[in-house]
């Protein structure tokens, strides 16, 4: 099973890459984003987002209710309905989820950020959390029917309600319940790049301890993808690709060796 | 199993009809509209709706790309993911779905409305069609799991493309495709009203037959609500309920006796 996360940016062809999964001779998993039409979509409705910066001087965007609408608007609701529409015109039966639907993917609700507000400090806590475990079997029984379960956020908190994370640790989650042979990232850059503003830098194959190098010398929210895949490349019989999602043939140019390619 | 339609209006009480639901002792799915919703988004991002009057006096709504994005938005975005997760904090296992998901409801794609423009007669054709069949498979899979499908538009056409529909009209394919026992409708009135001004006109009882003279006597929007209606009590072993979303144990009192019920 290819288990595909696709990147939230406005440059993914993704009809190239449905088309492509769609030739391919095996089931697939698709988990997304959405982030560029959150944005454009909040900015829109005239939602700014709330930035909090905690007494330890690390910066998150705050996921009130409204933040969580937007989420359900743009990520479950715009997006992942045009996957599933794009995979039914290719003869792919998808079926579109959230975390919430199915409590398929059951997060813990974080506990909350230390702010200084007026000199004192406080703890604020918003509709976000960690995916900790996944419901295998019902990802399981439409995998095993024949269908393509095209995931994304909200997950389902410990109290049944939905909460906002990151799709990259969803993956983790995924990849460690169910038997993926490979999972591909694909993103709007030509893969894993030294300097990010060269295209020429791309690294073509890292092992796992590089990756983990890596992640130690980084800082900010690339340190968090970068764990995120650390984590991933433990599982042992996982090939993990970092590839170029903009092409005509994403999907079929990463399996051929495009990329990043993580190994031993 | 009960099959429940919620109405898409703003005072439906959601919370109380979830409560209720969990409490039941029998396997449920839901049906849902979010029309207030949509013309709320679409106002706050400006999209007006375009209203076609075809050659024949007819005027109906025109679904063009914008008005599916904003159904996608409104219906399988924020409406299904709220009652999916109202349904996850009181216990019910729901997986929301929309037609397209899974292709759960095949539809047939409008052939275009005729109309005049600059004295010439053209055929316009929009992004709408009728519900013909459902995948009842995935729906029994679902049912027989434990699980809540709660469903909505859009649903696919011949080509795989998501068109918008009418909700009311796809209770009647889940109706006739499932064993149903009772299909309750739930609406921002006490039940059907002789006089849509007086709720003290509820009408306690209806016969097929006096339902199909309410059918035939009308016109408008509730002529096409009143046409599913019959449609859906053509079904011998279904009971059908119309009664008010708004109270405190919307469902209870319907299936004890409230709103309007439809026999032989």
């Amino acid at each position: 099973m290819i288990l595909v996360k696709i990147g939230g940016g406005e440059a993914i062809n993704l009809e190239a890459v449905i088309t492509d999964l769609a030739g391919l001779d095996q089931p697939c998993m698709i988990v997304h984003g959405a982030n560029v039409l959150r944005d454009h979509l909040a900015q829109r409705l005239g939602m700014e987002k709330t930035v909090l910066t905690s007494v330890s001087g690390y910066s998150s965007v705050f996921s009130d209710q409204d933040a969580l609408d937007v989420i359900m608007m743009s990520y479950s609701g715009l997006r992942n309905k045009q996957i599933v529409e794009l995979c039914q015109r290719n003869g792919i039966n998808a079926v579109g989820l959230t975390g919430l639907d199915g409590r398929l993917v059951q997060g813990e609700r974080n506990k909350g950020i230390r702010v200084r507000e007026n000199g004192k400090i406080m703890i604020k806590r918003d509709l976000s959390g960690k995916p900790r475990s996944i419901n295998s079997d019902l990802l399981s029984l439409l995998l095993e029917r024949g269908y393509c379960p095209v995931l994304t956020i909200p997950i389902v908190d410990e109290n049944g309600f939905a909460i906002n994370s990151e799709n990259d640790d969803i993956v983790v989650q995924v990849a460690a319940a169910l038997e993926v042979d490979c999972v591909l990232h694909l993103i709007e850059a030509p893969g894993f790049l030294d300097d990010p503003d060269d295209d020429s830098s791309l690294v073509r194959h890292m092992t796992r301890g590089q990756l983990a190098d890596r992640e130690a010398a980084v800082e900010g929210r690339i340190k968090r993808k970068l764990l995120a895949l650390t984590r991933l490349c433990q599982r042992d019989n996982t090939r993990v690709i970092i590839a170029d999602g903009r092409g005509e043939n994403p999907v079929i140019e990463a399996l051929d060796g495009a990329g990043t390619h993580i190994h031993d």
